[in-house]
């Protein structure tokens, strides 16, 4: 009996828990999501910014990958200032090889074993979940609460929910079955053995804007269907990935198994990306990012690839309760972490005519003014404000809003730069909020990422359903807003955008957002639409990373 | 209450038993294997072959698919004559555009009226078992008792797991979930809707050998995930898959459902098959053949593509009890169907000192003289040699078989003609058994489809695991074969075959063979070397054809 079971019995109350909210899709939150002190320590947030200072300016040496050729690391913070943090650079070559030495034990291990291993490995790293989120806040650009949230106890629910359903999934079938056939007087008689095989190394291309979020389930999905990981962060955001492979490394090794079934890999001159995923040795590719390199990585010859890509968010105003709590969930949806969001709605569509509220009608004009009324609320609000908008990563997001305001359409609500408390440099705006013709789909059926909304006025809302429907199809959506009292149009809503792949939100208000996906419950991006080939975590995404190959002798 | 929900009640026990097996993976048939007056009616037999000859020199016009521009057909008995048979021909646009209209109701069935629908349709169908085995023996080549098992019980077998795995996986996750997430005093409630989609139309390419078997699985997947289908089967091997899709129609337009869900597609002038493929109205695509076309495929973009390609399968000889009735096995495994099933064994490894039989060493020349005798005795048996070989489907592997017999290599067995009474023109051909040195890979490291069986000389039986895995990993393979009475061997065996994708069987001996695969037991070609991407029936090879959306609104 290998140590490793010891583990997977530890662990077991908390896969089984994560299990049960698989199936029935309830809420469950292993890691609580405040970031108080009175759950993670009081000293748990000023430990962590110390130890992400600490890092700061320095060899980055802790994932104990020896043999660097070089060093290297060009990290900003969107809020104004340069990391110089550097990581051990290596050759794709280099970290293929050992990867696939690594390979062959780390398969072999029993499907518990792994799962209980992976479980040890994320309790050990949660510890870190405060310097993670500093790490995340300096590179992405997010907000503290939202860094904390997003690259600890979200992601590292997203990692167990991975976890848990792998281990179900190669463990669903009985590894011995007895057969036998009947033929007239006699039987064949049959014994079966079957076995879960992992395929090889994966190779997990991660985002600027959600590095941790966006890679630990397939790095998690990978690890427990019993492949090796190469783990390349974007350029921009390797602090927080760099911080969770280095703790993955050490929790392996310090239970006895290989750290090199998890290898970081870190930019050159050369972007490493393509060059990995294509290389010989490996199999598996996932991907977050851009639609043209995910499509370029989705045509890549005998390898099995899960992409997360661009789509275009909708949201459909028909009839509320009352305006306002609608308008200011929506406000806080567009200034969540400045629209960085793949899931942040983009097209407003609004009927001409206008919203019914209750019995009356809110003329268009008076939607569009008063939506931006909450929003200069919100982002004027100096205790709520900064935070929720934090910081544009890239810098050619603040050259597209401001191409977007410069489009010739009338800019509702111009955006405006905000002040980030003790971060002087902060690359910090507002939305925009821009008001784009129904008929002219050239420009708002694209992607554009940041803090830009589109508002469309509509014949009516059925135009409004079919214009969302079709841009859910043709361009992609991971979320759908629809704000309706007519359970006629909620049903027809449904009809329309679900089979499109767009999941929706009905109603929203109060502090639930089209934005979240609730691990265990939601599937984000559902792969049923150009906005991405998998959803996180269905049964797809993990049976794919393995294969059942059986044995049969007569019994 | 839609019609469809009564079939799905109707065939609920049929389901239920298919999918309990597929957990247990013990045995089950559904329909018998047995060609038996017994089981079938005593005049089934004359009135299936009654029904076929009815066929030939005739338009096929059982499809009722209306508007051909064109008919045409070219098929030929390997028995030696023409079918004459002639079939509406339709263009790419005009299948998918039939297609893509069927697609929307269909999906928006329930997966359990597909369900429903789709075994009612294989129960009606399975009636015609006997038409299509002689339609599938005229096409194929195969011997009469094979036509009937391959492309009735055992595809229909097929088809059932499909769509059970397929109901299964539709509803494995609830419809609606309540979720409630606290947050302090107050919490969030939401209502959830889920919901399996069907990802639009999907191809299947057939292949010439086993045109109802390799297909069925496929059909049935992507109509019971709510796809609708078009059947595009190979130019020589129409008519039992017309005869299916034709059947098929039938009943779904009886029950009230749209015929248009399932099309058969001919070929032309032009091959059907890339043009359907690579449509833009097309989402899925099955293909099983030669692995150029089936990597081609594979590449195409945008495209959900699982396939069968070619493999090379190997028999690893070592150690036995008694080694008559193993040669004996082996004998029929290569003889059956003339080595031209994607199973048949091809590489026989043999140790250079002999395989031991009990205590005593049979010298490698006596091993490969009395295999010789074996296969020579089946193929001069009058009784079971021409049923059991069959004919050879396409000419070009009379080529292949003349050809390999002149590679320079010692043949140990010609190749001999096989009269097949009543079929003058029958093209029958025994094996040949042909040595190749273990050092010449480029030689048998390559699929020889056909009556060809290289036995090769090895050190001993660790060289010959070491070949057989490297084999299997680098040109595929979908069966292994080992012989031996050594368990640590067994163990060894497993640990190198299974991880490369090589399903292994012991020591068969009597009426089962490497040839065979168990529905509901056995996964048929493990998705794990390059034999194919794709599994039967295993769960990916069904949750990749549809995906899940969801709806959430406050509770």
């Amino acid at each position: 009996m290998s140590p490793f079971h010891e583990l997977h019995d530890r662990h077991r109350a908390t896969l089984d828990a994560a299990l049960d909210a698989i199936q029935s899709r309830a809420f469950l939150a292993h890691w609580p999501e405040p970031p108080s002190g009175k759950i993670y320590g009081e000293t748990a947030q000023a430990d962590g910014e110390a130890a992400f200072k600490a890092l700061l300016g320095a060899r980055f040496d802790a994932l104990k990958q020896e043999g660097a050729a070089r060093w290297g690391g060009a990290e900003e913070s969107p809020y104004g200032f340069p990391l110089n943090v550097t990581y051990p650079l290596f050759d794709a070559d280099t970290l293929v090889a050992r990867a696939n030495a690594a390979f062959p034990p780390w398969r072999n291990l029993h499907p518990r074993e792994r799962a209980g291993l992976l479980v040890e490995a994320l309790e050990r790293s949660a510890k870190n979940f405060f310097a993670i989120a500093f790490a995340t806040m300096h590179t992405t650009g997010q907000g503290f609460i939202m860094s904390f949230q997003a690259s600890g106890p979200h992601a590292y629910d997203r990692a167990l929910e991975a976890v848990a359903l792998g281990l179900q999934e190669q463990t669903r079938f009985p590894e011995s079955a007895d057969w036998e056939k009947p033929m007239g007087r006699v039987s064949v008689k049959l014994r079966k053995n079957f076995r879960a095989c992992g395929r090889g190394t994966g190779v997990v291309v991660g985002c600027s804007t959600f590095p941790v979020w966006n890679s630990v389930p397939a790095i998690f999905a990978n690890l427990v269907t019993g492949n090796t990981v190469i783990v390349k962060p974007h350029p921009k955001s390797v602090l927080p990935v760099a911080i969770v492979v280095a703790d993955l490394r050490a929790a392996l090794a310090d239970c006895g198994a290989d750290p090199d079934v998890v290898q970081l890999a870190v930019d050159g001159e050369a972007p490493l990306a393509l060059t990995l995923a294509a290389h010989p040795g490996v199999r598996l590719v996932d991907y977050t990012g851009g639609s043209a390199f995910g499509e370029e990585l989705e045509r890549l010859p005998g390898k099995i690839v899960f992409t997360e890509k661009a789509g275009v968010n909708s949201v459909l105003l028909d009839s509320v309760d009352e305006l306002d709590p609608v308008l200011e969930n929506l406000a806080f949806s567009v200034c969540l972490y400045s629209g960085q969001m793949c899931t942040t709605p983009q097209n407003f569509y609004i009927p001409a005519a206008g919203v019914r509220e209750k019995d009356a009608l809110v003329p268009y004009a008076d939607v569009v003014r008063r939506f931006g009324e909450k929003v200069s609320a919100l982002v004027s609000n100096e205790k709520a404000g900064p935070g929720t908008l934090g910081a544009l990563q890239n810098p050619a997001t603040l050259e597209r809003l401001d191409a977007a305001q410069r489009l010739g359409f009338p800019v509702a609500l111009a955006s405006i730069p905000v002040a980030q408390a003790g971060f002087a440099g902060a690359r910090s705006h507002a939305p925009a909020l821009i008001e784009v013709p129904a008929d002219r789909p050239d420009t708002y059926l694209k992607e554009m990422f940041g803090p830009i909304v589109f508002l469309i006025r509509t014949a009516d809302s059925a135009e409004s359903i079919r214009l969302a429907a079709r841009s859910a199809a043709t361009v992609g959506a991971i979320t759908f807003a629809a704000y309706t009292t007519d359970s006629a149009m909620m049903d027809d809503i449904e009809d329309a955008l679900l089979p499109v792949g767009a999941p929706v939100s009905f109603n929203l208000t109060g502090p639930i957002w089209v934005n979240q996906a609730a691990t265990f419950s939601d599937f984000h991006v559902t792969g049923g639409n150009p906005a991405g080939n998998a959803s996180l975590v269905d049964p797809a995404f993990i049976v794919r990373r393995f294969f059942i190959a059986g044995s049969r002798r007569p019994a």
